[in-house]
């Protein structure tokens, strides 16, 4: 389904749900980031997505990571908490307007190989140095560079 | 409305929602700990509750706070994420199941008085030694015990 991303745009629609997720900052023995081009909008992204009854944040981050990527990993430490009220994404197959509420979570390959899915055109592992050349959403690169510049605590937002 | 907690019980009900909310460990300059005594199960607790549309999850924790303790503070660091699908929460009046999704920020207080309100029977502040003498939700009693360990990093669960 399409998916559109206001970010702190005045004529963005009220939100109608708050929904938990999580994006997961991958990385393999090389140090390289695991990329997805998102099949609904084309932007490249960290893997992620919207948290399930019946399992935990860190559980969704693992699972959404191998449904979207082949990846197979493991939860190390959090990078922030993205729940700004000015960004919300409209669905347009429903009209959903879904307020942020993302935990970014680190995370250590321990298996698989990547490959694309229904909801990822193209899968890589990306050099940290070549990010900037990897069309993204604002929201999305700044999730990124808060994981490059290894905070000391969890961002808060 | 009354709320009935499930944690690690094989005859919970099944979730149907997940609900971002936030609770606050607020210091005061003698170090003590804010708790209210809430009225829905007349547990103690950390002041908290869910995330409204339109807010971030910080600002649901400042909001919550004063609305329940008559204490405003400013949010400093997170304890952890609290988001275990053993742990579901029963809202008799509508038949609703949550299942927890919640941050624990720790704050400072920088106003107000102590005061109760219609979802807190009481508030104090309690000395971290005196915590144990509280009857409290063991769901709650491992939050606050994962603040005064100091964590290096939060507790993801």
């Amino acid at each position: 389904m399409a998916r559109i991303d206001y970010l702190d745009d005045p004529s963005a629609p009220a939100a109608t749900t708050i929904v938990p997720s999580a994006n997961v900052v991958v990385t393999n023995d090389a140090g390289e980031i695991l990329l997805i081009r998102r099949s609904d909008n084309e932007n490249w992204a960290l893997p992620g997505g919207a948290m399930d009854p019946g399992e935990s944040l860190v559980q969704c981050g693992v699972r959404e990571t191998e449904e979207e990527t082949g990846i197979r990993c493991e939860i190390t430490g959090l990078v922030g908490v993205y729940t700004n009220p000015r960004h919300v994404i409209l669905y347009t197959s429903n009209g959903e307007v879904r307020q942020e509420c993302s935990l970014v979570f680190t995370a250590r390959m321990i298996g698989g190989e990547p490959r694309p899915s229904s909801e990822s055109l193209d899968v890589r592992w990306v050099p940290a140095g070549e990010i900037n050349d990897y069309q993204m959403h604002p929201s999305m690169r700044q999730r990124i560079g808060h994981f490059l510049e290894r905070r000391a605590s969890p961002y808060l937002g």
